[in-house]
Order: C-alpha cells, then sequence, then structure tokens
C-alpha cells in the first residue's frame, strides 16, 4: 500500500464487496493463481489397465442395451483430477465402446472430432459418410466433424474398441451440436472401404483430390499393416529407443483432424531417451508389448490394452520391455494452430524453469 | 435392455459402483447432457456500466497500489453464469485497466494474448517489445503472446482503458506461461510507434516484410483516424444499420492475433438487422453512441463506455438511437482454425432448430 | 570415346543426321549452352527517356485513333537485346499508353495480368469490373487476369501513363486468352473507386474480405499519397540511402497480382548501398527526382518519367541526385511461387562467382 | 482515322520509324497476334517410337563417352514447331538418357527441376543429395532444383529412362543455376532408399517430418508397386475408361515439385472419354499397354516406350486397345500457381470458342 490511511483496509474490504456487487472481481488479489509461471493442469497423470477395461466393458454388454439412454455404449475415462468430469485429460475423452454380437449403433452426428483405435475383435465396420469401414485390430479409423457415422457388428463376437474425442474442447468454446441421422442407420453399401481406394495411394492421389474447404482427412481408415512397415522403416533409419508418427491427411501432410492429433509411437528395449515434456495433454493406448513410463517422477508399467494419460507439460520418460507400439491422441494440433504449442527436454526445461520460478 | 433378469437393477448399481471406483463413467446415463443438440453455454448474456467501471476503478487507484499482489491495477468482467470465475464469457476476459498519474505497470510477458482498447486519456504508452505505443481514445493496442509489455503514464492524469485477453482458452488448453521481465521496465525508447512506420502502409508493406513464424500482427498499434475512416467508407460503400470491420494483420490479412478477433461495428438508427446466431462468444465495448441489444431476447441498452457480452449461439440483433460505434473481441479465429465455426440468420435457424431439436 | 575406331568421326556424323531426321538433339553438344552456370537473359540493361517516350505518345494520339487495328493507343519498349519483340524483358511487358481528350478504350479482357502508373493527367478512369477507377499521378491501378476493363477520359486534356504487363509469361506458358466486352464500354457508374470503400482500410477489413479462391487484389486503385505516406514512414525508420516496399493484397499481405510485383522505391541523396543481384527482371519507372543506376557495371542518368529495365541478375546500385521516387513491375512473384528466386549482395556475389566461374 | 490528312501515310510511316529508332513499337499494327483469343502454341502434336529412341540412345552408347562435352549422355526430343529448340513442348524437357554398364554419370545440380522415369533396366542408383535411390521399371525419381545428382550403373547392362525438365521455364525466367559437385561422384551410401524409410509411410510422417521452407518432396523415388495399387483401386473405384493419378509430396499433398506434375494414367479398352483441353502442356510416356491418342483432330497410335506430346490448349481423347498405363510431366503446378490454369471439356469448349472466336 502506497498511500498510508488508517482505514484503508475497511475501504478496500467495502471495495471488494462493491465489486463482487457489480460482478466485478480485482486481478491484483489472484493474478499468480490465475496465470502462473507454467501450465497447472488439474489433470494428473493416470493409468487404466486393459484388463479392467475389458471386464466393466464386458459386464455393461451383458447389462445395458445400446439404446439405453444414449446411442453408444461407452465407458470414458474419468480423470481423478478434473473433479468428476469424464474425461480423460482437460482436453481429451478416451472412451472404451463395446459393440455385441449382432449389435449396432445408430447414426449420428456431432461437432466433435472423435477417433477409434481397434484393439480387438473384427467384421465389425463403422460407416463413416456412407463409406463402411471395417475395423481390425490395430487400425485407425475417422469420424471427423459433423460426418454421419454408426456402427455395425454383424458377427457373433463382440468388439472393443478406444473412442477418442475433443469434446472438452468444443465443449470449452460451447461449440458443440448433435444430431440424429433420420433412419436408423445409413444405407450399408456393398463396397467398403471406398475411401481408400480413392485417397489411399503411397504418394499418389487422383488429379481431383484437392479440396480446400475440407479440414479433415478424406482418408477415414489407417490401416495396421500399413503402420507396422512405417515404424519398421522409421526405426531402421533412426534407431531406437523410440520412433514416433503421426497419422495425416495424405492431401494436405496435417493432422488428421483439427483438433485431435493421432500417433504412433515404437518404444524398443534398451535405453531410455531424455525426457522431455510438451504444451498439451495425450492419451495413450498400448497397441502390443510392455514397458514403463515416468511421469513427473511417477512411474508407470504398461502393457496390452492399458491406456494411461500425459498432462500438459508433463516430463515424460518411456522405456520397453518387451518392443512395445503405443497409439496415443493428443491436442497438439489445436495448440499448434493457436501458437501456444512449446515443447522441450528437461536438461533446457530445468536451465528454463531456474528463469521462470527463480 | 437386453437380458431380463429380476435383478438388473442391482447389477447395474454394482456396475456403477465398480465404474466409479476404477475412475470410469457411464455414457448412457448422462449422453444428451454432455454432448447437447447445440451450444449450452453456461455464460450468460450480462452488462456492465461504463460509470460503474469507471467509479470502481478510480476508488481502485486511490486504494491499490499498482504491485500490491500482482503487476496490473485491473478489475475483471465476471460473468455471473460462470460460477465465480473472472471472465466475461466461456473463453474471454474483459478487464478495465487503471493506470494512475506518474505510475507505470512494469514489464511482463505471458502466452495469453492480449489487447488494449483505449476508452479515455492520453498521453500514456504501452511498450511491446521494446516499441512504445503511444494510446489514445479509440486506439487498439495489441501485446501478442510472449511480447514483453509495460504500461507508462507520465501524465498528471489517470488513464482508463479496456483489456481484452484469451486467459480461459489458454487455461482450458493448460497453455498458460508467464515471465516477468529482468529489470522493472523495457528501456523506453525516444522514437514511438515504430511499428506502425514500418507495418503502417496502406497497401504498402517493406519489402522484407513477410515472416512466416510469425502468427501475428507485426502492426502493434490501429489508430482510431484510421478506424473511423474505415468505417464512414464501408458505411457509404453498404449501407446501414450496421456495418463491421475486423482489424486484421497487414501481412497477411489474418486477425491481428491467432486467439482473438479484434472488430468495430457501426450501428446507425433507422433499422435493425435480421438476428444473427454465431459460434464463439463475444465481449462489446460502446466506444461512442448509444443504442441497445436483444440477446437471447433479452433487452440491454448501451452507452458509451459500457461493456456486454454475448453468449455463444445467442441470437443477437442490434439497434442505435445514436450513431453508434462499437468494438469488440471474439474467438471467432480459435473457432475457424478449429473448423467448429457457424453462423446463421434466425430465419434459417429456425428452420435448422426444428430439425435438431424436434 | 570409349571406342577406339578409325571412323568415329563419320559415325558420330551419321548419328547426328539420324537423330535430326527424328527430331531429337543430342546434349552433350551444347550442356552448357543449354544450362549456363548462370542466368544469361538476352535482354541488356536500357533506358528510354520520358521526354521520347512523351513526344511519341503524343504524335501517336495525333495521327492513330483509338481502335485502328487494336484496342489500345500503346508504345511498348521493345528490349535491343530480345531480337524485336514488344517486350521490356524477358518476362515484363511495359508500354506507354496515351488517351486523348474525349477518348474512350473498349472493354475487353485478357488472361495476363496488368497494372497502370499514372505519370501525367487526370479526370481519367478505368473501369474495372464495373468499379471506375479514377486515375491521378503517382497511382497504381490494378487489370487483374481476366477481369473486364475499359479506360475513358472525359477531360478536354490527353493523359499519359506506365501500362506493366506479364504478356511474356503468359505467352511462354501458351496461356493467353483475350474476351471483347459485349459492348463497347462496361456501364459507367455514378459512384467511383467503390473498392476502396471495401478494401481500403488501414489494416481493417470487412469481416467477410476473405476469399480463398481469388488470387488477386480485391483493391484496384493504390492512391499516391498513401504510398508517399508509406515511404516517409519507412525513411524515418530505416533511414537511406534506400527503401524498398511492395504494393500487397491488402486481404494476404501478398504481392498484388500473382505474376507481377509492384514495388515503389524512394533514393535520397548521399550514398549508394552495395550492389545487389536478383533472379527476376524488372522495369522501372522514374516517378519523381532524379540520379543514376549502375547495371551490370553499366551507368544510366535518369530523372522523371524515363523507364529502365534491369536484367535478371544483373547487378545493379541506385544513387540519387535529387530525392527520387521510383517505381517499379518485377517477375519476383513468378520466381518464388516456382522456388527460383535468389538474391545476393556483390560481396557475397564475387564469393560465389569463384565457385561457379572459377 | 479520325482527321483526314493528305499525308496520313507518310506520317505514320516516319512515326513507325522513329519508333523503331528508340527501340520502340506501336500495338496496334499487332495486338491480336500479340495476344490472340486462346493459346497459339507453337509447339506440334507429336509422337516418337519408343524402339527408334531405344535404338538411337544404344548408338550413342556405343559411340559417346558419357564424359564428351556434357555430363550426361541424353537425347533430347525436339519439338518440330519449336524452331530447332531442343524441348518437347513450349515449357518442357523430353529426354531419353543412357547408362552403359558400368558407366557413372557424376555429380551436378542446378536450378531446373527434374524427374526420372525408368523404361528399363535395374541395378542402376541415382544419388540424390546423398541418397542413393535404386531404379526399376516403373519408377519415378525426383532431381528436385538444386539438389546434388549423380546416376550409377554397375552392372553389365545398360539402362534407359526418361528425365523431364523444366528447363524452357528456368531460362524463359532466366533462373538456370548449374553446378558441378567438388568431385566427380557423392560419397555413396551404404543403405540405399533413405527418403522412403523417412517419407514413405501410407498416410504417416514422422512427427517432425513438416518443413514450410521445403518446397519440393522429401520423398525422392515412388516406387512402380505402389503406383500399380493405386491405379488398381482407383479404377475399381471410378470405373474406366480411364483415371488419372497425380505423384504427390507426402508432407504436403502437393505437387512433388513446383514446376513439374507428374501423373500417371490408366486407360482400359471400351470406351473413350469426351475431349478436354486444358492449358499447359504434357508429355507423355507409355509405360505399358496400347492404344491412340487424338490431339486436336491428329490421331496418334502408341505402345510400350512411345512418347508423344499435348500442346497447350489442344483437345485430347485417349483410347486403349490393351489396357495401358501412361506417365505424364505437366506444367500444370506453374499455371495454378501463377492462377493461369483453365480445362473445359469439349462440349464446353465448343460453346467458349463460338464466344471467343465467332
Amino acid at each position: 500500500m502506497s498511500t498510508l490511511q488508517d482505514n484503508i483496509g475497511e475501504q478496500l474490504e467495502e471495495l471488494y464487496l462493491d465489486l463482487a456487487k457489480e460482478h466485478l472481481q480485482p486481478l491484483w488479489t489472484q493474478e499468480r493463481d490465475l496465470i502462473p509461471w507454467s501450465p497447472k493442469p488439474a489433470a494428473v497423470p493416470w493409468l487404466w489397465r486393459g484388463k479392467t477395461l475389458k471386464a466393466l466393458a464386458t459386464r455393461s454388454g451383458d447389462l445395458v442395451t445400446i439404446d439405453r439412454g444414449g446411442d453408444r455404449r461407452v465407458i470414458m475415462l474419468s480423470n481423478p483430477g478434473l473433479g468428476g468430469k469424464p474425461f480423460a485429460t482437460s482436453t481429451l475423452q478416451g472412451n472404451i465402446q463395446f459393440l455385441g454380437p449382432h449389435e449396432s449403433a445408430p447414426a449420428h452426428r456431432h461437432s466433435p472430432d472423435a477417433i477409434r483405435f481397434i484393439l480387438q475383435g473384427e467384421g465389425v465396420w463403422t460407416t463413416v459418410e456412407g463409406d463402411a469401414c471395417d475395423m481390425y485390430p490395430g487400425d485407425l479409423v475417422l469420424t471427423p466433424n459433423w460426418t454421419w457415422h454408426d456402427h455395425n457388428n454383424e458377427t457373433d463376437e463382440p468388439m472393443i474398441w478406444f473412442d477418442g474425442l475433443d469434446v472438452p474442447i468444443t465443449l470449452a468454446l460451447d461449440a458443440i451440436f448433435f444430431e440424429l441421422y433420420p433412419s436408423d442407420l445409413q444405407p450399408q453399401p456393398t463396397v467398403h472401404n471406398r475411401s481408400t481406394r480413392t485417397f489411399g495411394g503411397k504418394g499418389l492421389l487422383p488429379l481431383d483430390a484437392a479440396d480446400p474447404t475440407r479440414n479433415y482427412s478424406p482418408l477415414f481408415i489407417y490401416r495396421w499393416a500399413d503402420t507396422e512397415a512405417a515404424l519398421d522403416a522409421l526405426l531402421e533409419e533412426r534407431g531406437g529407443p523410440m520412433v514416433s508418427l503421426q497419422f495425416v491427411d495424405p492431401t494436405t501432410g496435417r493432422p488428421v483432424l483439427p483438433t485431435i492429433g493421432c500417433e504412433m509411437h515404437r518404444v524398443i528395449p534398451g535405453g531410455r531417451a531424455k525426457p522431455v515434456r510438451k504444451v498439451g495433454s495425450a492419451v495413450y493406448v498400448v497397441y502390443r508389448g510392455s514397458g514403463m513410463s515416468i511421469i513427473n517422477g511417477q512411474r508407470f508399467d504398461w502393457g496390452p490394452g492399458d491406456t494411461f494419460v500425459v498432462p500438459s507439460w508433463a516430463a515424460v520418460e518411456h522405456e520397453a520391455s518387451s518392443a512395445a507400439d503405443v497409439f496415443a491422441i493428443t491436442d497438439r494440433p489445436v495448440l499448434e494452430a493457436l501458437g501456444l504449442y512449446r515443447e522441450e527436454t528437461l536438461d533446457e526445461a530445468q536451465e528454463i524453469s531456474s528463469r521462470f520460478e527463480g
């Protein structure tokens, strides 16, 4: 206080009351809480066991019809740091979806972007804008913003996959829309996987493929065999302990969706890279292999089917005990679009931290 | 329910408990709440009187030194719908800043983008990355992401301006960084407003102006005289009752900042346009003139210095009682970058709504 | 020669004849001529006096009606190095157009981009896509690819201006189209200069200004007063002996046309910058002031109205004897779009040359 | 003539002489020749037989060492309409290169972009910026602007391929540079085809693949097997008689080079598409199959190894007698970058022509 007055405390009290009455708040009482030195995510590092997820999904399959109060039989990861919100991180939803034998999940569309990463089963397809996309383990299927989609299982076995959505972002931006398809399902075509026939070339596109108004990949499905081949090649080129790929829109080379980055990481035994931290969060899904990750100093051991989250700006190290392929969704495309992305390795980080927080 | 069992209710209860224990949640019990048919913003339409804001800011000036627990003497609009958060809308902060005679607000930088729109006073400047930007009523001053900035008042009069920030977005994305400048202020240059000498040409730029790595306008100040001339010209060209301009980066034609759109609206008496609704929210600051806005059916009368907010997807109509110039910040650049922007006039809206909610 | 034979010369002769018969040519007899170490432009540095241009244009005005075998009374600079082609450089056309009192040049459009830079007179306008653009000395007027345009002189005085076109490029690419307007002139509107009312803001655009399909500036006229102000400011900021601006599309910050760069250079007495050479050619038009330029070692003195050309990769130095404003058109946007642009100052150049030609 | 004078003819004559003396030309005596209604390419449709090309290339191999007056043993298609220039069309060079057993073509680089399309042989590689790219029939290999490249044949058999270059464009723009590598060859790596390991994923890229400063594909080799698979898929999706792919930069989805478009067309028996004409020219190389093309009404029968050219704006129809795969290079990326591209089918064309030329 620069002016020393007897009743300054009282006057301040009164000012704060008057501000509150007018729906106003002083910055000076809360500045560093409001704008901290660096991100203070509420979300915490966490891991869900694949076995648990599968067991609970299967129980849901027994007990809950697909149309009971919703269109999907989906179990949502709820990060313990987020106060009960059904979100894996502050920006990403990570769900497990269970589709029983001879079930269909009805057609709808929504402004949240969504992806499916297939963990187990086959014979199921997701119809995206009329294109039936067959789903096999390790495949990535896109259902971009406002595309109609339904899921169909004509086999005698249930199928389980991982759903990633940007719901927290579209909610935070008050930009969510949802619509039901006029009938239960889209017309189901005889020919499947048509997007791969048009956009599935390797460095080759139809002469008329470009569409500057489209902001998502028109290739709706990415096959595991192709992902594996790319991982093999990149590992050969760069060596371990870890190589990282991102799934891209073949017509632009950009992330498959404007809000969700899809990545595949191969980690091989024999070393651990320096810890890295990035602005933005991620949900990891272990496809195969096993290992452990140290997230902000906390160790998480993982194996096939396990899912874990890395909050924004958390330092992360990965190490494999057997050759591991780990899928991940991130919000990096959002942060890059808005000029908010940063990353650093810990050595740098320590030096920067000392400037920041010293 | 696919399996008809007597104790299905019990089993479900148990399932929900087991899910909760594992930090999982079912989607089917909350789907339409989570993903509504259309945006359900918590923020409500609201208006703060300029007179009130000025009076409270002045009282703060008397009572609170600028360095009391913070670097700025700032009063934050706190939307009554947001549960006590110091934000004007779900994505935007709208503040009133008061800088007393012979005061300086110390230099810092942060990852939130910020803008200043000057309401009253002169003789104050904001130094942005070493460039002292003089501030006069009606001017817009930018302090983009991670640019150093301090405010300086060497006059005998206080100065008041409106601050707009994207703090809710950078918080939601866990992407906030803050840093203090090594000394109290940046070196204060003799020559002011240097950005206008390099980037202030009308359709003219230095041959070396392009910089693809920069994602904000290198022109840090937009003068009221230029804004007024552009409003005059556009009104002549298009006629009333309303014309709308946006402030752009002259090197790209894009919004001045990647997260905040800055707009200036001129509304003249003699009519009211059809209601429009847009995804994304806005904070309006009445620079001069008076009139009223109907926001989702609720009427708000406004005059100079008043500030009001429009939540996402709210239908809005403006009507002037005297020729009015109204500044606004919006989150539209964010929504467009992420492919989430929509707008519609009410006639369309009604038809679309019937499909959506019928 | 890998095979040593007595009659190898004969066999080679025969091979060359057989190749020629089949419309084939060996590379090995001409490689370094075909692909030289660095550009070997046929165009030579040259200067045309303004006085001469004006006198001959005026004589044409007396002798030739505007519709005699063409739509325009235009005199074309014909670079002496180009073997009689009516082009100023290998890629640019530089013309002088004369429009007599009460004459109109009829409406047409063509795929070549064109610009007008006004040297003398007033009261004339060019109607571009229905928008009548008044022309005053120092103004730049655009008639982009495939826009209808006619010129109108309702005064008692003739008017002279400089035309710049990309005809050599559109010819080299076999991409020329031409079309006559259905009637003699476009409808002539009462309100003139409408593009300046919509797109003439300083860092301000209508909310709906962006149009990703448009590849030229929708602002058709750039006023001398604005150019002068920008030159003043940039000179103040950077100091002499020379500052250089380019005219840009305000909606993108890019060159006004995809094939022609428009630049304005201010050169003040008191120094000479290091010689620079750039890939691509330029046509300079002295608007006011005087000085000299050294182009590949050859000195050209110039004053108001003079026009001179700089071929590709020629080293150029400018020096003013009185403060000079020099307009220029270049093909730089083409070279940059195709990844072929380079520039260097002579010090660098010398070092590079020694590597290239040593 | 507006002024009727006796000696007007004499005066005009004198004017034309005076103009010529000053290196000036009147537009009005040549306007429609200079700017025709539509492109009037000098290049003519033409076809070279593969058998002839191979025979002459082989004779050259016997007679001419690779370093005789040049760095390459290359035979250049010389379009009969182009007055003896060694160019296939006004903008494209199409060459046949012959590399004998145990020969190497030394390392150099140049600003013209170049591509290789392999017709016959194997065991040869082109080293591009240190990356040895193995060449097999049907493969496309890039040597972008200013990348070092040499060719190496360590086998006992000669190899023949098609070279496409943009030399006429870089010449017309006076933008040609050439440089010899400091030694005869680049270091030849043990591991080949490294670009395919980094950039060869199908819709997958390394996380760090983006590079906004690079304007060509970092994938230097496109394998025939991938091309064939993409042709199969697109034909299945769209049906015949013809499908067309373009080779793209996987990091951007754009043409592999900024000046040369690379396309692959599959034509199957059983129909002929409507004639199409496009601004810009093309050189076609028949990889396999046979058929005929009608170019501006002239029929050309073709089979494996034949090469033919289509000038700008020529109407073209293709028809296969046996399933044919035809590679092509075009200048379309140039025309699109400059806003000069157009195309039309003949029905449209006829209607437009009647407006143009009627």
